[in-house]
């Protein structure tokens, strides 16, 4: 899988800007600029690593750009290998021309996720913080993007990796007793054995039962919105929108979807799934739509049941009936928009039936900081923030449930008194269900399918 | 104008990357950064320029990221002030962290083109200069980064500022004749001063003549497209687009507009005018929607002729007729298209009348590469070649054709022998023009209106 050769590739987002940065890797990277760069001193050998050199790039006879390039020298790289940056003007024509120029010298364009993975197969990170490098890249609140940096900084690779250490010693002694198997000796102790199962599977557990809410703030707090089409969900939406854009600075980048809208708020991102059609298909109870419907709703953590107070003047009771049915009740809010033009008297009627009602004017902007809030502390934040460590990575949890089956295995076999071998393969599972997580132990596909998802350049 | 605050902005593309470059400049940029990052020496005296240190960006007390961060030590910068560049990972929060957090320490944003404003006013670069790096970063294929590259590197601005230097020369012996005015002496030799003139407006003159295939390059060489609708207008632009994008890499860049297209082709910025229309209201000569049409294909440097060969089997010899009347001929090329489905015959007896005519098939790609040349060997890319300046930029142009009138104001003046006063003033105005090019003489009206076409970062 690894590859020695010079990879480049453009790693700033791409598009029109000021400036632009391009990166190599590999032994010939320094050599390969060399031959297009004027500013670097005539032996190679003198070139500072971390530093700028100013200097022309040359497009045969010609200057194609003045740039500041860098050279960081293996192993003190991301990469661990020789790393050229070059910050050029930020022109596309630049920028595709210079790429050309270091593959007609016989650099080759990275593939998707490639820095990463030369970083992690030498040494520099292990798998999951590899994958935290592309979480980070991807983060767009601060939740999400704190749990990116926990995972960055080691997060649970640390702790699992200790324990894998321990286990590993208790697997050689088991394995060393299959040698002496004639002589009955015990070099394991069973006790010893147990108490660190123990301590493993309450450590999976612990990390599985923070991957709900850590994949949540990863992908989106899942909130499915009801209501039929004129209550004003896009109003609301673009509000809610307008309200936090005014707060930062106008750098575009938050993703939109035709059928999920994503929104961070309070820095936390939202997942707002539209479940229109609840309302218009009522009476065909059995149609797929419905069914797909009442999914959504159950799979949501918040469910926001927004209504017309102009026109329908109160809530549906039959529906908010049927809702509470299907959820817990901490997770419906219900909100009354476009109280501007509302019966003032049966609003107040209704809050008597719902006290928690929220009155909102979604297009004068009224009442949304109060629905914020509501939003906000629905999410446990709280929790994130004690734990150190938060599983937000669907590989890591399937990885930790497959441990659990396994641990849950070895222990069952040491009360059954089962053979040795058996626990020492069973024991073997375990710890390749545990290094899966880290990368100690990984397939080609395996990696090829992780850093696949990355974008270029990364 | 000039102020010394300091100032912040993202550098590169705005968007997801997998790094991004935070570009800080002013005299408080090294000490605001260091209460953000821990990379730097305790002593922030002992950082050195152009090297990069490795740390954390801390957001109060938590990680917001792992970053390089260099400084640019006042005068070794763009800008010639201390600077800072930050290169963190791309994440849109990230990106909107670190400037918001830059912003709470005192920077502030910086205007569009404030960077490259202060490195004018630092004397890092004069005003043509300036302009030229933003006319680089803008530039989509290899001939108008070339242009703007020349005018980057100095271009006409030492000649013109070497004239300008002899002419200030005589300006101030004109000035000093004034003087001694009652004693009739003539300090300044009027042979001198003509032959100067003239070989500056001989200078401004072929200045000024380079100016149209200039400013064609820069914006796009005019290409007039007539036929009737479904001539296939579209599918040849998209095919030439393909052909084109097949050749280099995929960063998006190119911009489209929905009356004008901008294609690439060998390097060369095409834009494709639209002028659907000739056709169908030919009887109303007197439309203005004609007059319009005419007006087009007259500006254009190329008309392509395109007719469906499937449809009409012939060339409308009436509209041939119609635009040679308004063009040189060696403006025009005929394309016959959708070749595959027409009479091989007929075509062939249109070609005795047009021995040029090009047979392609948009649909199948066939004649492209003819096509191709055939536009490519209209524009006169020798001329640009040959010169080693060329100028694109409107503001330039205005400020020559004024010079060539002040120029040949004071010569009149010298040969009507007017008093020195008045020959004074006008050599002054010639000073001023000249002067306005390259930012010797400039306005705070005149510099904001340049550097706010800028983009930010820049």
């Amino acid at each position: 899988m690894l590859r020695n050769d010079t990879i480049c590739a453009l790693s700033t987002a791409p598009g029109m800007g000021a400036l632009a940065l391009i990166r190599l890797s590999g032994s010939q990277s320094i050599e390969l600029v060399a031959r297009l760069f004027t500013g670097f001193p005539a032996d190679l050998q003198e070139i500072q690593s971390h530093k700028s050199y100013f200097g022309k790039l040359m497009d045969d006879d010609s200057i194609l750009d003045e740039a500041l390039v860098s050279v960081f020298r293996n192993p003190r790289s991301f990469t661990g290998e020789d790393s050229v940056e070059i910050s050029c003007h930020g022109s596309v024509y630049i920028q595709q021309r210079i790429l050309e120029l270091l593959l007609e010298n016989g650099a080759r364009m990275a593939d998707p996720g490639e820095f990463s993975m030369r970083a992690f197969m030498n040494g520099k990170m292990d798998l999951s913080q590899a994958e935290a490098v592309a979480d980070l890249i991807e983060s767009e609140g601060a939740s999400d993007h704190r749990l990116a940096m926990q995972q960055l900084r080691g997060g649970f690779s640390k702790e699992i990796d200790a324990l894998r250490e321990e286990l590993i010693h208790f697997a050689s002694l088991v394995e060393l007793e299959l040698d002496f198997s004639e002589e009955e000796v015990e070099f394991a102790d069973r006790t010893q054995l147990k108490e660190l199962l123990s301590r493993i599977e309450s450590k999976v557990t612990s990390l599985l039962s923070s991957f709900r809410l850590g994949n949540a703030i990863k992908n989106g707090i899942p909130i499915a919105i009801v209501g039929s089409p004129n209550a004003g969900k896009s109003t609301l939406l673009n509000a809610l929108l307008q309200e936090e854009r005014a707060l930062v600075s106008d750098i575009p980048g938050t993703t939109r979807d035709t059928v999920e809208e994503i929104l961070i708020l309070g820095g936390i991102k939202f997942r707002f799934i539209d479940t229109a059609g609840l309302r218009d298909t009522k009476d065909i109870v059995e149609s797929m739509g419905i069914e797909r419907t009442w999914s959504k709703i159950e799979d949501a953590q918040i469910v926001l049941y927004l209504f017309d107070a102009s026109v329908d003047h109160k809530v549906s009771h039959i529906e908010i009936g049927e809702i509470s049915g299907h959820i817990d009740s901490d997770k419906l809010i219900i909100v009354a928009n476009k109280i501007d033009a509302a019966d003032a008297v049966e609003l107040e009627n209704e809050f008597t039936f719902f006290p928690d009602l929220l009155k909102i004017s979604a297009l004068s902007h009224k009442g949304l900081d109060a629905l914020k809030d509501q939003l906000l502390s629905r999410v446990n934040l709280g929790e994130v923030k004690q734990r150190n460590v938060t599983v937000t990575n669907a590989r890591h949890a399937e990885a930790l449930r497959k441990a659990k089956e396994s641990i849950d295995r070895v222990d069952q076999g040491l009360d059954d008194g089962i053979s040795g071998d058996l626990v020492a393969m069973d024991i073997r599972q375990v710890l390749q269900d545990l290094g899966e997580i880290t990368g100690e132990v990984s397939t080609d596909d395996l990696l090829g399918n992780i850093f696949g998802k990355f974008c270029i350049g990364k």
